[in-house]
């Protein structure tokens, strides 16, 4: 099965890629995103060193799940943690590691997004890659940060079909440069203001003048109510948004990664994390009852990375940015995480699964024909 | 002086009187705010039982400040605990009160707002108010929860011009009914988005089939960021947001006052407190670095209020609502927060104040007109 | 394996059964634990319902550790849900489930607690169970509580030995009545201020002019500091406590599950749960900073249950216990918690495990001896 | 009034004096206190820079109150801000200044204790000397910091006896060296396990080979629980402790301030200062439900001071200590607090209040023949 999956993944990786990135994202289409500019790529591996891999499963009638991993960097993360915080929107969730992260301030793994039931091969597997790593022969401790959303609408999700195995591949798989979106890896059978959700990433980098630095974000979309693009209130012109009658709810639950090259410490980062809902917010989450919604954040900067191999006693050199000079950030954050969740709508297609239920892609041309009347 | 303070108070406040909540406001001119409907007045005393009361204090050339008190009831609040919460959504402020609230879940002062370097006048006011309060005799210890923006930039903030006998007076003259916006009470000399800020309210009126709750918000608005209202970037067209050069600055506050009458206890309220800043965050807000935002939410059921006077050993009995119906709430509070705050630009008019400084309000002809256009 | 696995563990069960809470307890010995009276067994499952199981994995020279259950109640605590806290002494911990225990107030699954590195398959373990018990098929979400302490010093800790399966046998083998201590289920292969730790439990039933309610306590402890026991410093009197020299650390860590009958919420239980790593204080412990201190509380009072079923619009309906009478339930937890780690360093016998190490029991006769001159 | 004050704080200022640290404090009585060893005045102030100031105020029959200052460093702390933290142990009571600490991990003013109902003038006394510092001329926010203890049952509480120019002179007259204990400054009035209580302080210096840092505590003890003094059960052999009966109760505050001059941030602080909670609670307090124990932790280093007037753009240079060696400093943190605690009860002396009432000294040579028996 091992090697099956791993097949099946290297066909999903080489076949999604050409559509990624391409001239059909919401921004070159027209969708307006704020005023700050992206970075190069519009994704979170605008912030160099940050690797992502995706592990698609999609199998028989009702298998649609997958593993995003995200990487802080392509060293040993164990031995040269990043500094790192997790905030909590809503937590009726699963997410792994976060009392370690606010405690220490460190992310010493692999991010793994997958699916609820799948929770424990996300760790196992970080475990383990991280105990076979080299340089890592005497670790007895591991951290591991995974976080999850709900795609049990369209996959048969207690069936927990991955595997550790596959969650080691998707880390040995991450790689710079273009992020798929849509129905790939943790995103693969997600769903999003009723629409097919997905992957989706963005970025933002400020000019010189406020720092030069990138803000990159990539989710796992999977949530509810009342969707808003471009000013545009989609849900309410489709007419599809919650308790518009008994029956739309608008449960699920959205995983936020958020990287940046500034160099900011796990407080700052926290705060950097809390202002990824309120980019949420603006295309219409309500971050409702049954929601997990956790946003990890981390910075790659070098000279604050704490190596586990420093010898007691010697201090920690850190040059940090001030408080008074953290508002464009905050910014950056809410922009880039309102696009990557468009983008997730925009990139991911409509699919059939579990039990034969069809969930449809976001009508685009409709909505884009609503902005660009605006 | 204080003849003087309450004499000036009367004035305004019968003189406000006349321009609130009139035909004036957004929703009446066509903005649109989401798909619940609102309470009957569209303001926190939608909420059966909630009192608001202004003081406004407009002195010379340079003392443009207030108090605003909020009531959970008519009662004696110290000795009828209400279910509440606190959230710190950015924590650059001097709000008082927050740990005993967040311990034992429950208010027992006034809500006093005001600005930042009046907070002690605050506390001494409510504490004063409670004291003296009848059967509070014997009374030697009160939580006094009172919020503050800062309103330095047009009020001579460093006079501390408010005393405890104008706040005092202020809880006194608070009532149920109609709640004046704009440049009142805390809002006195506040600013919004680089306009003039100040009070807003609203509310939102659950259907019956999710169980006919009220939510009711009232906000002091002084924060920054990219304004959006209705969904035009309003920032962006009239060219007035944060970091679009080096001189625009997001920094500012917004406290936010979430009254239900659902009946739920201190953690519930606290989560429908977070979705206050998801709504803030849909006007544009971005939550600054130099930010005090705090979310006070409380509940008026009156099977959940706590008597001080009550029997050790006798046990409360609560009916509370089920975590599974608390999203519909949720929503009401973030609609409830984005129209609060969109009222408060819409009420507030033009301002001169300290060293011949002028805060313009809101251009809303030119607003509505591109609204309408949509 | 599996069935290795589960014969092995038949035969330590039942091999340790006749030394549990013996004669041999420090309390009958003479050392002195408060004011307040324990409850019958003097461990967690006098808390009427709450049933404890162990599985304890001792094979050739490096594997000793095991896993160590604690189910709320014995029915479907899926379906039944009880109202629940974490607390974090200090997060330099795995502990897998928080953030939904604390968004949602609730415990869905039993608790598990086993070694650091199989965190991943208590989960797997409690998610199985759970979505195989009767009631359960439609289930597609499930809150896996998994706690851990490093036994790896001892144990073969990166080889990974506890299975899922081991897992749900644990569960199912979870009984009321005595619970075992010392080298057992997940105290199998754990240290505690240097001496053999392990598995330890104690309670206290208050007076009925105080409610007459149960606290009941289990530890599973791994921790460091400067003990003391009774009132003497036995950490000193043994030169063994840290920073005495370069070598003595104080690193490890302390599960800590509180149990109560007290009809309490999440609010008053986390308060409950931060009184814990008091009575961690009185033993010496210092929350070192590489401990993972975690406090597990709940409540089995069967009017606060919420049952999963429930149709939406239904209130809960709750009997609940005042802020002003948790003291004495607070002291409570304190002493029952401060007996639990004493029992369990008296229960704990010599072991050797891993590479040839040894870590020594407590010598009890030399620390009874000072306690009895006193 | 206000020089009649600042005479009376004269006259009890010098009068105080010579009985403090002298030889009756409990280290030179024989009490252990754990391994480290203190610094050189056993006080907060052996943390180089920090200053205290006590102003009591006792007057006729009923006046018992006082404050107590606290300075980080003798320059201006709002132009050159310390790392901080502030972590509530039970949050019964008024703090002010909490959510800017937490939000910005900087401590900008002096740290003010008080009685419950003077937290106002407290905040205005704290405000109005910040504002009238040099430098300060164009500053329009400060937060500051200021904690309480509720002295009512000597002291005419509802009075609210103290004033803003009391609080300004008591911050004026801080000084290095020597710290005054017992019924002085805030401790005037306090309650401690039933004995008068009031302040203490005590430090502890690591050796050179952990880091060779001092951390200094001081106290505001005024809560309940049961007494435990270097091993011996005071409480129940003197029969004093909570729930004996119907009568005796635990409630009550403590105010606790951590100074230390290792280079930690705010994330390390707040570990500190949670900490402290575990040298109270060898003591044998309970954080009782009616406590307000809050712990105020800051460090002196001066790299990490965080400048007011640095520019935008700037980098904060800062050198911190790792995680890993955080631990001998909690160590430090629990045995200095247990210190300062005693210390306080051993100084306190019996003193005549409101109504008639008496509170009286701990029976020292009692406790000191039990301790020297062991």
């Amino acid at each position: 099965m091992k090697n099956l999956s791993l097949f099946c993944f290297l066909i999903l990786f080489l076949s999604g890629f050409q559509t990624v990135q391409g001239q059909s994202r919401p921004r070159e289409l027209g969708v307006p995103f704020g005023v700050l500019a992206p970075g190069k790529l519009n994704a979170i591996t605008d912030v160099a060193g940050v690797k992502v891999g995706h592990f698609t499963k999609i199998e028989g009638d009702s298998i649609r799940t997958g593993v995003t991993a995200i990487l802080a960097h392509g060293g040993n993360i164990f031995q040269e943690k990043v500094p790192a915080a997790i905030y909590v929107g809503n937590g009726f969730g699963k997410l792994a590691g976060i009392t370690q992260v606010q405690e220490l301030g460190l992310l010493e793994s692999p991010i793994i997004l997958t699916n609820t039931l799948s929770v424990a091969a996300g760790i196992e597997g970080a475990v383990r890659y991280t105990l076979n790593q080299s340089g890592n022969e005497s670790v007895q401790s591991v951290n591991a940060v995974v976080g999850e959303t709900n795609d049990g609408f369209l996959n048969d999700i207690r069936g927990m079909h991955i595997s550790p195995e596959e969650v080691i591949a998707t880390i040995q798989a991450a790689k710079e440069d273009l992020v798929q979106e849509g129905n790939i890896g943790a995103g693969t059978g997600t769903i999003c203001f009723g629409w097919k959700g997905g992957i989706g990433t963005a970025s933002r980098k400020l000019p010189e003048s406020l720092g030069g630095y990138t803000v990159g974000v990539l989710v796992q979309s999977n949530f509810g109510g009342n969707l808003q693009i471009g000013g545009v209130p989609v849900g309410e012109k489709l007419e599809k948004y919650p308790f518009r009658n008994a029956i739309e709810k608008a449960d699920g639950s959205c995983m936020i990664v958020v990287a940046t090259d500034a160099p900011v410490l796990s407080r700052n980062l926290e705060r950097m994390a809390k202002r990824a809902m309120m980019g949420l917010a603006k295309t219409g989450g309500i971050a409702s009852n049954g929601s997990g919604d956790y946003v990890i954040s981390f910075s790659t900067a070098e000279s604050l990375r704490s190596a586990y191999s420093a010898k007691s006693g010697e201090l920690e050199q850190a040059e940090i940015l001030r408080n008074d000079d953290m508002s464009a950030l905050f910014m950056a954050v809410i922009e880039a995480t309102e696009e990557a969740i468009i983008n997730s709508l925009f990139a991911a297609e409509t699919m059939e699964g579990k039990q034969g239920r069809t969930v449809e892609a976001l009508p685009k041309e409709q909505v884009l024909e609503w902005i660009n009347k605006q």
